[in-house]
């Protein structure tokens, strides 16, 4: 039996979604030690896409294959008692018998939040990236702009990464907010390199503070080289918003899910 | 002389703002010894208001009284670099000799916030209560309406408190957002008694849950008995907004210190 998740969670606590080597505590093992506790294991969870260590979700979405069937709603229910604080199942459902949460995805939107004012902010240290210097929004607009489309990203994507095919489909890169006050980078794309996501939003934030040309985009994207970008803004401020599966997947469903 | 500061804090980490026998970790104590660390001590900090132990605040004001003198804005950076990530000063201004932060006080603004998820949300569980049963927003609407105003509100002051004249002015008790998500509730007064605005939020809670009529609040307050009102709702869900200083005051001055 497949089902299909909704997860949200706190990152700061995980060492990123997947087990690797070293890490201590990931999204995928304490999930699918809850399967094991509900004697619905072993259970081997998919998600849509890594997210780094210290990245959050609301709407990450990932698949597992149980051995024995469950109702939806009871076992969204019962995973619930059992998950720690820092992660919740916001909704289940069943998914056709060829469903991959990676493969299948065709689009995700992800949020990165600076706060901008001059001191630190207590209330917003745990999700927002502090910049005290004044950023200019107007020219980080520009910048975005110049973005947005279908490029070839290998600048943005961390070295050591072995992807080869660079090129991804930049759908939405918007900046909203005002200078001294908390501002969001809002970006949607077909797929997104490894820390691509937050590359963008180091050589944005250089853009706003004067340090980058914000016409210089072009000849960033077209050197192909990740030592020209920003650096990789902290993984703190980065949220996965939500992943897209075209119009005949169930997502809709599974949002409904939540109230 | 005599300085007035503009806080802000996560109260996740402090017993509250005043010390107390006990209390390990005051807002209080945490801002007098980085006085004495600027060699500025000893320095007593008055509060507008104590807050509880787990009470945020994002625009807590504080008198102080310096044994020498500091421009403003680099004493607001001096204290910045020595307080802790969960304690920051937003602004600082000079006050005139006969400043009391408590007693000069015409108003105070505060937020409840109200989780309405059916499953628990990670990235709130810090700052919002959650309530998994669904809430009705207009019947809550309903009941603050009978709140409002000026009334003896002794029903609400948590009960070892000996504050004698409990008439208090409600000016202002909103009920924003929608069943099944984030529900706010913003409330303004002339000032508030012990627990009085958690206990405020417990009872329209209650209401919102079809366990108390939304038309029976003016019986309540009449009461004048704190076992008649609902419970006080946990601390985690407040944040101090704001607090008034009338027409004269310099409270937009040190807002502006913000950006």
């Amino acid at each position: 039996m497949l089902f299909r998740l909704l997860l949200e969670y706190d990152g700061s606590g995980f060492s990123g979604w997947q087990s690797q080597a070293g890490a201590t505590r990931t999204v995928q093992e304490v999930l699918e030690a809850a399967f094991e506790q509900l004697d619905a294991g072993p259970a081997r969870v998919t998600g849509s896409g890594r997210t780094d260590a210290g990245v959050h979700a609301e709407g990450q979405v990932a698949g597992v294959s149980l051995s024995r069937d469950f109702e939806p709603e009871a076992l969204k229910r019962a995973l619930n008692a059992i998950l720690p604080a820092d992660l919740a199942v916001l909704g289940v459902d069943r998914a056709s018998a060829d469903f991959d949460a990676r493969r299948d995805a065709t689009g995700k939107t992800y949020r990165y939040g600076v706060w901008n004012g001059r001191a630190s902010s207590p209330l917003r240290s745990a999700r927002w990236h502090h910049v005290a210097i004044p950023l200019d929004i107007v020219v980080m607009k520009q910048a975005a702009v110049e973005l947005l489309g279908t490029h070839d990203f290998a600048c943005f994507q961390a070295a050591g990464s072995d992807v080869v095919d660079t090129v991804r489909d930049l759908r939405r890169l918007e900046v909203a907010g005002r200078t001294g006050a908390e501002i969001v980078f809002l970006i949607e794309g077909s797929g997104f390199l490894w820390h691509m996501v937050r590359t963008l939003a180091g050589t944005l934030l250089e853009v706003g503070r004067g340090r980058r040309d914000p016409n210089s985009m072009g000849a960033l994207l077209a050197s192909r080289d990740r030592r020209q970008a920003g650096p990789t803004a902290p993984a703190k401020g980065l949220t996965l918003v939500s992943v897209e599966y075209g119009a005949g997947a169930a997502k809709g469903a599974l949002a409904s899910g939540v109230s």
